[in-house]
C-alpha cells in the first residue's frame, strides 16, 4: 500500500513538470504562430521561468528518492515498472551533469545562435566559428561526463535516439554509400523527369482546403488539434488532445505547402496517438525522434508519394486546380512528385539524395567530437564531401555550411535520426503491407484507416515502453536493417524513372 | 547595498510569478480562441498548476520576509517604496485566509459554476440555489475574515476596487437613483429613435476590417497586440508588449462587434500603456476594475458614440456598406448608437438603463452578505427591482437572476465596479475636455493621439501607484462625483432626443 501512494506521489510530480512543459510548448507555439512582434521579450522571460521551475521539479531530490524507492518496489505492474525503469534511465543520465555545467551549456546555445545568426545574415561562417569551436569543446566535455561505453559520439546520440551507436549508424550510412551511388548514376542516365508544372501559380486558399481535405483523410483529429501557418513547418503536442501542426504556403511551387502538411501530419497522428492516461509520464512520450521520424516519412514519401495515394486524390486534385494540371497526368504528378535531382539545401532534398546530406553531417559531427578535424576545417571539409556525394558545390556559405540551425543549438547526434525515421518508415511500411490484406489497393480506394490502427497497434500505443530497436524488431521480427529501405527505393525508383534500378 | 540585494530578490520572485501567471493568461486565450475542444481536459490540469505554482511562490515565507524586510527600509527611491507598500497591502490581506480555506472556496467556485451551467441548461434557478447558498456562506466567512472595518460588504468590494466602501457606492447609486428615472421618464416621452438599418445584413469581413481601422486610429498598437475571435469579448495582457483584445460578431446585428471591439480596445490602451519596466510588479498592474472600466467605457461611450467620432468615422463606414446606410444621416446613425430602451439583459443594455441593471444586483449583494435575504428569496427579489427600476418582468430565469456568470464564480463586489468604471470615465473625460483645447474638434478630425497621451501621462503610467479615489483626485481634483456622470447623460441625451433633459 505504502508503495502505491509512492508511484501516485512521483505521477503528480511528473505530470506537474508535464504541465509546465507543456505550457511553455503553448507559448512556443504561440510565438510561431500568431504573437505580435513586441511580445518577443516578455515572452522570452515567461518560456525561461517555465523551464527551469520543471527542470527543478524533474530532477530534485523528492523525485530522485521516489525513483530509487520504486525501483526495488516488486509491486508495481508492468506499466508502472515500465515507467520506472525511463525515469530511472532520464535521471541517472540527466545527473551526471552538474547544474553550473547545464547552466554554461545554455548560455553557450544562446550565444552560439546568436552568432549563426549574424554569420547567416553575413553569410559568412567565419563569424561562427569562434562560438562554434566553444560548443563543440562543450558538447565533447558533456559526452565525456555521460561516461558512455565506446564511441564519445554514442553519448551524444543518446540523447536523440536511446541505444543508438556509431556502430549500428554506419552500418546505415554504408548500406547508402554502397548502393545509393549506383541508383542515382542509373536515375541520372534515365529519361528525366518534367516537374515545370507544380511551378504554376497556385492560389493559397485552395492549397490550404486541399491539404485540409488529405489530413482528414489521414485521420489526423481536427477536434484534436488543427493546421496554422509558420514560416517553419512543425508539429507540437500538448496533450493527446491538442496536437497542432504548421505549414508554409508558396503560391509558385505547389509542393511546398502538401507535403510539409503531410509529413507533419505523420508527426500529429503519433502524438494524437500516445495514451491519454500516460499524460506527462515516459509511456505517455514518443520512443525516440527516429521513430517519430519514421512516422512523418511513412505518411509524407510511402504514402503521400505513392501512385496510390494519387490514384485516390488526383482527381480531386484537378477539381481544386484544372488549370495548373491541365494536360498533366497522375502518372506525370506522380513523377513530378518524386523528381530526384542533387542539390544544396538539405531540406529541399529529395527522397534519394537526401540522405547523402544526412552522411555528410554525420560523418562531420563524428571528426569533430573525435576530435580529428576542427571548426576550422569545416567548411573544405563540406564542400569536398559535397562534391564526393552530391557532384555539387555551394556557391556560398549560406547555401553550404551554414544552412542549418543545429550546430548553433549544440545538437550533434540530431542530424541520423532524420536517416533513423526513413529506414524505420521503409522496415515498417514493409510489414505493414504484409499484416494488412491489399493495402495498397485501401490507400488508392482513400483508405487509410487499416494503416493507422496497424501503426496505434504496433508503435503509437506504447510510448517509451520500448526503445527504438527493440521496438523495430518486436514488430518486424528484425533489427533495423538499410536493405529496406534500399528494396523501397529501388522499387518506387525503378518505376517513377522507366528503368531497372535493382540490383543484377 | 544589502538592501537593494533584497528589492532585487523581491523583484525575482514577483516577475516569476507573474511569468506563471501571463503563461496562464496565454493559455486562457488560447482556450477562448483556438483550442480544439479535447484539449480542454489537459487544458485545465494545466492551468491549475500553473495557477497553483505561481501561488506558493507569492505566498511563501521567502518573499513575506523580503516584503516585511524591506518595508523598514529608508533608502528605497519612491517608485521602490511605493511597489513594497502595494506587495505588503496584497500580503496582509492574502495572509488572512488559511490555504484550507482558499481551497474550500475554489472546490466550491467549481461546483457552483457547473451548477450555474446547469441550471441555465434547465433555465431554472432552484438547480443553482443550493450550490449558491454555500457560496453566499463562504463569502460571508471570507469576508469576516479579511475583517475589514465597517460594513462586511466592503472587505469584498476591496478585492476588485481597493479603498471602495458601501458608504462612497451608495452615494453613487443615490445619484442614479435620484436622477435617472427623471431622464428616463422624459426620454420615454420624446420622441423615438429609429434603429432599424443596424439589424441589416453586415457581412463578417467589412465588419472586421472597419473595426481594425477604427482599433488602429485610438492608437491601438497592432505590433504590441491583436484582435481574433471568441464566444465573450475580452482583454487579455502577457505584458505591454502583447495586449490582445477578441470580439465577435453577427452579421444581422451591427452594433455587436463594433462596440465590442472600442471597449476591449479601451482595456488594451491601459495595459499597453502600463510601465514595461515594472513587468510583475504592483506598479506594473492596473489600478483597479473600476479604473480599467472607466478606460473601456470612455473610449467605448464618450468617444464611440458620440457625434464628434462618427463625423470622422461615418463617411468611412458608408464606404464599407453602401446600400445598408442607404439614406441613413450620420446624425440618423448617432441617434441609434445611442438609443435607450429599458431591456432584461445588462450586457445588452444602453449607457443609461444599465446602471438600473447594476444598482439591483449591487443591492441585492449587500442584502445577501448582510443576511437580510436569503438566496431562496432572489428570484422574487429580482423581479421586483426590475418592476421598479426598468418596468419590465424577465418571463424566465435565464433572461432574469440567471443571465450572468459572476455569482457562480463567487465575484461578490465586482458589479459595481462597472458603473464607477462609467463615472469615472465621465469625470475623466470632463477634464481632459479642460486639459486639451478642442478636444471635440479633434476627434471630429478623426485625431485621438492627444487623448491618448493624456490618458497614458495621467493614468496609464501609473500602475497601483494610487489607488483608484487618489487617483481620480489628483487627476480631476475632486473625488468620484455623480454630478459628472449625470451631466454628461443629460447634455448628450438632450441631443440625441432632441428634448432638454437638464434639470429645472
Amino acid at each position: 500500500m505504502i508503495e502505491n501512494q509512492e508511484y501516485k506521489e512521483y505521477k503528480i510530480i511528473l505530470q506537474k513538470g508535464a504541465d509546465l512543459n507543456n505550457a511553455g510548448a503553448v507559448l512556443g507555439w504561440d510565438q510561431e504562430v500568431y504573437m505580435p512582434p513586441k511580445g518577443a521579450f516578455a515572452r522570452g522571460r515567461q518560456l525561461a521561468t517555465l523551464a527551469s521551475m520543471a527542470h527543478e521539479l524533474l530532477t530534485g531530490n523528492k523525485i530522485e528518492n521516489l525513483i530509487e524507492r520504486l525501483r526495488e518496489n516488486e509491486q508495481l505492474n508492468d506499466t508502472e515498472k515500465a515507467n520506472i525503469r525511463r525515469s530511472y534511465e532520464d535521471y541517472q543520465r540527466n545527473k551526471k551533469l552538474s547544474s553550473e555545467f547545464v547552466e554554461e551549456l545554455s548560455a553557450q546555445t544562446s550565444e552560439c545562435f546568436n552568432a549563426w545568426i549574424d554569420a547567416r545574415k553575413k553569410n559568412d561562417f567565419q563569424v561562427f566559428a569562434p562560438s562554434l569551436t566553444k560548443m563543440v569543446a562543450l558538447k565533447k566535455q558533456q559526452a565525456a561526463l555521460y561516461g558512455h561505453e565506446g564511441n564519445l559520439y554514442d553519448s551524444l546520440l543518446d540523447e536523440y535516439e536511446p541505444g543508438a551507436t556509431v556502430a549500428m549508424l554506419d552500418k546505415v550510412f554504408d548500406g547508402i554509400k554502397e548502393q545509393l551511388p549506383t541508383i542515382l548514376a542509373k536515375i541520372k542516365a534515365a529519361t528525366q523527369v518534367n516537374d515545370d508544372f507544380l511551378y504554376r501559380q497556385y492560389p493559397k486558399e485552395q492549397q490550404w482546403d486541399f491539404s485540409i481535405s488529405v489530413l482528414k483523410n489521414m485521420g489526423y483529429d481536427f477536434e484534436a488539434g488543427r493546421q496554422d501557418y509558420s514560416e517553419h513547418p512543425f508539429t507540437t503536442s500538448f496533450s493527446p488532445g491538442d496536437v497542432r501542426i504548421t505549414t508554409r504556403v508558396n503560391e509558385r511551387d505547389f509542393a511546398s505547402l502538401l507535403w510539409s502538411t503531410i509529413h507533419e501530419g505523420g508527426h500529429a497522428l503519433y502524438e494524437q496517438g500516445l495514451p491519454e492516461e500516460q499524460y506527462g509520464l515516459p509511456l505517455g512520450s514518443a520512443t525516440s525522434l527516429g521513430i517519430h521520424e519514421s512516422q512523418s516519412r511513412l505518411w509524407e514519401n510511402c504514402i503521400g508519394r505513392s501512385i496510390d495515394f494519387w490514384s485516390h486524390f488526383y482527381p480531386m486534385l484537378i477539381q481544386y486546380f484544372p488549370q495548373q494540371f491541365a494536360g498533366v497526368t497522375v502518372q506525370d504528378f506522380y513523377r513530378a512528385a518524386n523528381k530526384v535531382a542533387p542539390s544544396l539545401i538539405r531540406t529541399e532534398a529529395d527522397e534519394i539524395t537526401y540522405h547523402f546530406h544526412v552522411l555528410i553531417r554525420y560523418e562531420l559531427e563524428k571528426a569533430l567530437i573525435a576530435g580529428t578535424i576542427n571548426v576550422s576545417d569545416l567548411p573544405a571539409a563540406w564542400n569536398e564531401l559535397y562534391l564526393k556525394y552530391l557532384g555539387i558545390t555551394p556557391p556560398d556559405d549560406n547555401s553550404g555550411i551554414l544552412q542549418d540551425v543545429h550546430w548553433s543549438h549544440g545538437s550533434f547526434g540530431y542530424f541520423p535520426t532524420y536517416t533513423l525515421g526513413s529506414f524505420y518508415a521503409a522496415q515498417f511500411y514493409a510489414k505493414a503491407q504484409q499484416d494488412i490484406p491489399s493495402l495498397k489497393e485501401k490507400i488508392a480506394a482513400g483508405n487509410s484507416d487499416e494503416l493507422l490502427a496497424w501503426l496505434r497497434g504496433h508503435i503509437h500505443q506504447y510510448g517509451r515502453r520500448f526503445n527504438s530497436e527493440d521496438l523495430c524488431e518486436r514488430i518486424t521480427g528484425a533489427k533495423l536493417d538499410p536493405a529496406y529501405f534500399i528494396r523501397y527505393i529501388q522499387q518506387k525508383y525503378s518505376d517513377v524513372y522507366g528503368t531497372d534500378l535493382t540490383n543484377g
